[in-house]
């Protein structure tokens, strides 16, 4: 699929606002973490431990919906207004970053746990990737 | 709607984190601007004028993608994470001012862009509200 | 909001597929619904009655996915494919009895399901005429 | 991504109710074309050429809403509502196919909307797996 992404980036009558291996990365890893975390969810309520799973659900519903905003704002290039992409980037990466560690907690006890935070923290990196250090801070404010 | 909007919150175990009235006039506002935003988009796509409405529909979709994400995560009230809520509200402000100023510069042409752009400004000022100025600062940073 | 979704559809430069009133009835119900089952699903979590509101969270999940879809695709009036936007609305109106059925089991208990089954079963009706019965059966195979 | 997307079926407490093989299939199919057809809407925006591509991008448009909402309620295994998950999957191929015609239509001048048949058709393929034919008929009707 990586490589379907990126083959969209380059057909696109409007070059990438970034290098579409980059971008196309960012993308993949936002899709797969917005599926990873609404299963996690549904996985987290199927355990039956009220109270302890709490934190983690809430933090899968909300990743998951802002990384499903996040690949589609980022698989546009037509006029991107590039503060709302950066801001929307920032995002992702911070609930990637908190649904990770709240995962991490739960990894020993939880498979599923343990899956979605390593997939929340590849998306993470690719997020920060976009963001910082040269040659990638595209995005720098 | 508003109503329904508000009786929810009232009714989940978990107190809302800010004002009942304050978060679903603001939940209100963002799912208005998403159902809205979809709606102009589309309605510029069909002005058959290339170039001078896309910047327009980029936002669109994006603003809509935004707000969207913005409803779900305002409508959850356990454990919310309130750095991620924060930085989706100002995200949701910051794309909502951007789709008005951009609409507004095609409400004279176009009623569809003036009536968006009076709906993503309601939505900017209801972002705002919940994040600045007292008593209403609930997530300042 | 009713009116301002009712605007949208009189100011597109193509007709709305069916009566302008009972789309921004059916637009509006949708995405009502979208936001009452998200608050829901939350609510029931926040219960802490494992096994008892399982069922009751997957609908809730499932039905905000599906309205939520729903009410994008009716609120674009250029060149509809008649035949999936009739299966979008079918399919949103079994989800949303499916939903309205399970949280009336528990509406004695929780007042969140109550007002879910409410809104649920409004958007079932609104999905309903959009479908059936002159002079509203505007999606009739 | 695959891989991510079948592990999550395996270790969630709850068995997927259709082989993990053929389910994940299917998830990853519809979140690949969900992504694909958010792009060459996006790109056939860009090509400026009002009318030609219209039908084109509203079926790219619904089409991405209705994989993005079949790719979450397949990653859930709690509690299915097989009826809502069979229709689901019926209209996530009836929307499909009709994109792959259309964008088929244009793929011999447009890169985009060749890839982008070749993934509704692949996600077309995956979704009718899920409903025909032993031994995948596990939502026959």
């Amino acid at each position: 699929m990586h490589r379907t992404v990126e083959r969209m980036l380059r057909t696109n009558p409007e070059p990438p606002f970034a290098p579409a291996d980059a971008l196309s990365a960012c993308i993949h890893a936002c899709i797969e973490t917005a599926q990873v975390c609404t299963a996690c969810a549904d996985a987290c309520v199927g355990e039956h431990l009220p109270g302890r799973l709490d934190a983690c659900i809430r933090l899968n519903l909300d990743c998951a919906d802002i990384c499903t905003a996040t690949s589609r704002i980022l698989s546009r290039q037509q006029n991107p207004d590039l503060a709302i992409v950066a801001m929307m980037i920032e995002l992702c990466a911070a609930a990637c970053d908190a649904c990770a560690r709240e995962c991490d907690r739960h990894a020993e006890h939880h498979a599923h746990c343990q899956i979605c935070a390593a997939a929340c923290h590849r998306c993470f990196q690719a997020c920060r990737s976009m963001m910082t250090g040269a040659p990638t801070d595209y995005l720098a404010h």
